[in-house]
């Protein structure tokens, strides 16, 4: 059987739904994680979904997908923009990485600009709300399946 | 019936397939066009797909595709990173705009890093190959039944 | 009854008093918290008064207090530098902040002098030692107040 | 008889009157043409009045302007702030040139407030709307009135 | 009757027609404030026309302007590029405020080439010698009638 | 009897209550005066409330406060960011100095973020509108008192 | 029979001779197609000479020359600081490619002196005047044997 | 009997061995920890050998090794150069500190050349793979040596 | 009879003796004053020597000395480092002009590093304390010498 | 008879044919120099054809060159990019100065691509290997021509 | 017999001992050579230990050391910070290289922090005092045997 | 007997009198140091009076002054602007350094504006051509028996 696709959550992405609904739009973590489920499922891959606010443990959290995932799939939230730890911890991950960002971040503040994740990641989609991820599901099942060839 | 989603490829895009082929790969843009125009049909779309390798000519496809286009998919090509004239006739689209690239731009030159049509994009698809046309009609479908409703 | 207001203190506050005491003074942080619960006391306030040196645990009692406080006073400590998740996780807060410093951060190193908590904050109360908390408990209460005219 | 003024107009200019009207204003290029026509008629004065997308078409003009006109208006659009190739065929006019915008360029984005066409121009009239065109035929009439002495 | 405008000159300025005559000409201030008011009395208003060398006096004139003043014409001279207090000044004025400058800054040396009265101003006319002043009034006298329609 | 307490105001701070009341809001600097004049009463203080448009005549004051004042409280206003002039007369100042801004600074343009007073300041209470001054009374009562121990 | 050597030029050459000959002197670029052709003659090379305004069209020649032309000389005027799309054409063209300036760009304005061919040239000659366009062919004949060895 | 050495690692040296072996080598770090113990044992010292993915546990192992330890020897991995909480840590601590890198950061990426932790350190060892340590372990014993004398 | 020389001084010297005597040392400015006089008159001049902590009176002295003075020595303690008004009116002065500083203001702050008299001065004596002026003296005796010759 | 041309290789070039040979090529420095020679002859000019590691010789040499040389090639190596002592020197010869490299500067590290001896130079040749040497004495031959003319 | 290793020093460092022992010790630079060569002998290596105030010297040291040298320890001194001239020696050299400095180069100005000897070593040791030369040796040894094996 | 004054030269300063006489005048080296002799002699001074083209050499002979020399004066050339090995050695002088310049470098190219002597030097003679220097000695004069007293 093959293995899950992790997609993880950087910090304060759990207010989803509740903080800056202007940008970030209505819909809640779980809506999100639900959809990338079916997605996934609709191409034969369990999802591990995570979220956190601590930059330690998302790190931890990759190590274990450089061993366990298919593929992984990072919205590295504020951490983005400042994690050299995230940064190094995916450099060490062999499987295809898909970074996604809710809001376009390149209309927000000069500071979230600049990407961390993005020199380490094999794709970027960015700005498509919730469908963001759904997309990057889609992106990431070709990658793999294109690697499996 | 709908209008069509405009495709458009700024300059060298037409190389595609023989430049670099370690970067870009080997599929043609022509490959493209039918492998995006494939993705409209099954959204009800038709594709209007062109490249030139001219700025000006660029910016009245754009002027174009803001009467007649239902979305525009964009890669700038070398004039994503100079064109604030593509950059001013994108800002006067209403319909959902969304930027494309074949390589991920953020593992290459610095000056490839920064987009002067982000901040004009709903969303961006990067680092893909072919298949980040396909998603981008797929991203595109959805924002235009999202503003339907 | 009124919401109690959060204090929240960010790494090495804990060492006050023994760390570097000709910058910050021989007060230790539970004489702080003291402080400024005696004076939030006359204020009709309760306070909530904690100290971590993860920023991940400080987004969360961030969070938290989103829910639970009537104001958040902070002292970010060296993450007021460095933390955008601190940032994301003040701006989706709607009761008033108030950003606290025992010393004057703009006499010291440059990096330093960039505050990511400023932008988020109504008002800043930098330099006063101990003071300064029981200032911020002052300007916190009458912002309160304010709002609730 | 008097050789004619050129007033010559950047790429997304021919959109005037419909796109972003809240900063560029509803008269059209066309009126502004013909604004530009009376007020240069009441000096003794054509107007060869042009538009294009095309950098190099406008640097064919400014040559051609260069042999025919008796000074030149120009409005560079966003070529203003990008284009090397404009600023090298100005130098190479001996008449006057007056360089004009119709917003004020210094209260919107950054790469907006260098022009690459002030150090080659005589003066600049800036964010006077359509007004700019003619109090620009003005005062280009009396440096050609001036030179002519 | 209506009120009058202000032209109001920065330091040096009463140098006009002894400093620099190669890049000032050989107008004096007196012979511009003429012309100004020749021009404003075309248009029906009196000028009020002041020079001084001091930052806090026009300030003042400018506090002063945005009470009496149907519109304000400023060559702030060099306070142009470094006075944060005149450009807090003309903020405050609700009525039309038309920058000036007798000679190119933007062919000068790089610090004269970045105003702190730009943001503030509607408009500016710069590099025509003494005409700059004529050509403002008649600005300043359209803005004026466009907002009195 | 002991030396008053000097609060010191810049630039278009007599404006206040009319100048952009979204920022500043509708207290005059006169009731101002009257608050700080309160407050330190409360203290045992005198307040000498001034304020001038003059970098020249803040130094001057300044310099005065140096030989009489106990303390000092300055809000300088748009000089904040640019007089060094002020800064060197702060240095030479031996009692507590304390910085107040109506406004918090930085949630405003970039060059307003840097303060020249802060360096030669004991503190800064920023954002709190007319209650930063009373603010910095208390907290300059509190240093006097703590130097005179 | 060997293939052509492609000598391509870039905006405003079209005027040398006329423009600015204290800088470029008095040599037509006719004159310059003449002994670039006569040289190329010496050592068994047709040459096929351009020139364009258009930046767009300089990429075409260039995408021409990649399959018809041993090798390139380019001059790429003004286009030589500002386009990336010329950058990534020469990059795409496997045979050699020569830069040559008339006139020393280091000794002319700081935005001259960055060129975007030089990192996808073999070798530059700068600043001979005509004679630079002659010993670019003697170098590129060179470089082509070499290459045929 | 002497207090131990504390040898801190940061984030994913926990890899060390499988992760990017070109740069890293392939001993683990449990190896390094035996090596380090070795070295040690002979200047007669114990080592706590820990890692952490985590800034906040680093924080607070370094604020215990304050009290307990002889002397600290830190390979802050990625939170080198972005941790000033870490800085702030080491800054409190009185017994030397000695800052390692396995590889050589300044033959890296950019945003590898500065330290936090270098100004806070007594002075580093870099680039010797795991003997890095162990030389540093040598260093460590000289300087407590040195400040027992 | 000769034109004396004017001894400009500006803000914040009129405390010299008292302000940061580690730094500038016990003598008062008129002390320095009596120096320069003695000096002068060994020269064959008058000296009219003022201090004023006014730019806008600073500019007025400049423009006084541009027609009744021999030459002129400027100290422009604060100024020197922000004033473009008293660059411009330097700039219009014929006879020479000497920068004097008593303290090397190369080893100060940065922001004291930069000079805007510098430019417009003939030559500068940084560093001697009040014998900085008696060398001033001296100097601009030797260029106005020089000059009359 | 003529003076002989000057050919002036500055650190390191000592070590070609050994030195990186992927970079700069096997041929070594004596058989450029020979190759020098032989074209310099066929021009009818001796080469005095030096190298030196010492930045002061180098001086010396141009010094030296200044006074009995016809024209001046020079190769600064590393000297090039950071020595304003040659700069200088070079800058008081009078005689033609032409500027050699053997690899292409532009796409090597960053600070290689700033050249000190570019703005004293007539012109560059760069990027030829030996052959750069033998380019360079033919352009200088002729620019000792024309000067002779 | 096995190859010596050498020991270069750059400028001032014959002072040392005398020079700010504060910054650099008591201990001479012979006591260092003595120390070198005591270490080096346990390792069974000679040490060739020099120093020179001579950029070129220390380049043609090491072009030597490149052919003689089994390693190379170098304390470049002040040409750390600016000889491209020894970097690139060094990069001609194929043995091992290890930069030291007696003190924390990181702690000292901004202009100390960046090293060019640094990306062409192996590794460095910085801040230990004499000490660090001892820890070279060491670690030399050490690459060498590796080498070797 | 007293000590000598030390005058030390930069790099091309032996070619003065003949080299760019427009900026350095007519004056040789030799009679400045004829000049400086004569004006130390009144102050009961021999002069040791010596120019280098080699960074090297002027370091040695700061260090010979260091111990023999009563004062130092410096004016060293291009060195100025790039040696950190001449500041070194310029730190361990204990006796009194002035620095000097012909010409005013501020009015010069940007890169001749910082100065790394200046922040080792007492003070600054700068712009008055060889009578620089006689008012070097006359100020290093002073300071000597200031430092006797």
């Amino acid at each position: 059987m093959s293995k899950p696709i992790y997609v993880l959550n950087g910090p304060n992405l759990n207010l989803l739904g509740s903080r800056e609904p202007e940008i970030y739009g209505r819909t809640t973590l779980a809506d999100i994680g639900d959809m990338a489920a079916a997605e996934a499922k609709a191409h034969g891959f369990e999802v591990v979904f995570r979220q956190s606010n601590h930059e330690g443990e998302l790190v931890e959290w990759i190590q274990e997908a450089r061993l366990k995932a298919a593929g992984v799939i990072i919205n590295g939230g504020a951490y983005t923009h400042t994690s050299v730890a995230i940064h190094d911890a995916l450099r060490a991950v062999d499987v295809p990485v898909v970074e996604v960002h809710l809001s376009n971040i390149f209309t927000r503040e000069e500071f979230r600009h600049r990407s961390l994740i993005s020199p380490v990641a094999k794709g970027l989609i960015v700005g498509f709300g919730a469908n963001s991820y759904v997309l990057a599901v889609d992106a990431l099942a070709s990658l793999i399946e294109e690697a499996a060839e």
